[in-house]
């Protein structure tokens, strides 16, 4: 079943685009560990937080894929542009307005 | 630019099912408005929320769907199944990882 992730990271002071840059940065590790869709962007309005959405084959595949020694040390690289502060949630996909099947 | 829209709807009680059912109808109207991606789903520990997450061409043409008659008309529909509560973030995409170009 699908899996969705949709999040906010509150940025650092001013390196939001720091972490845009680095959140982008072309990863195809992620598209073979079951990654679908993975969209990252910014809100003019909350200037210090980065939003992302992702889709990915499985939970357990976004599971996996946090442990990937690629995840891992883009994780850790990350850190000193976070604030600290994370939203959204996750979810089961089941469905589509835009398809006739699930 | 791409418009995403990830947002939490909370169900009235007992009535999350038909709300899923309601936004996974089959709507190619949308697709026509500038829709590039419309995820409905559940996530079990929160069993009274439906999370969507949405792409579109760009904000104008989301907030331009929003008068459609079909799509005022389904929210009419929609009414007496939500609980009032909503959550949700939405934002410009600026790039993506699985991408080489924005």
């Amino acid at each position: 079943m699908v899996f969705a992730n949709a999040g906010s990271l509150g940025a650092a002071p001013g390196r939001r685009d720091e972490l845009v840059t680095h959140l982008t940065r072309h990863s195809p590790r992620l598209e073979q560990a079951g990654c679908l869709l993975y969209e990252v962007g910014v809100d003019d309005d909350d200037p210090d937080t980065v939003y992302v959405v992702e889709l990915w084959t499985s939970a357990e595949a976004h599971r996996a894929s946090l442990q990937l020694p690629e995840v891992q040390a883009s994780i850790a690289e990350a850190r000193p542009l976070l604030s600290g502060t994370f939203g959204g949630f996750r979810f089961e996909v089941v469905g589509s307005p835009l398809r006739t099947e699930a």
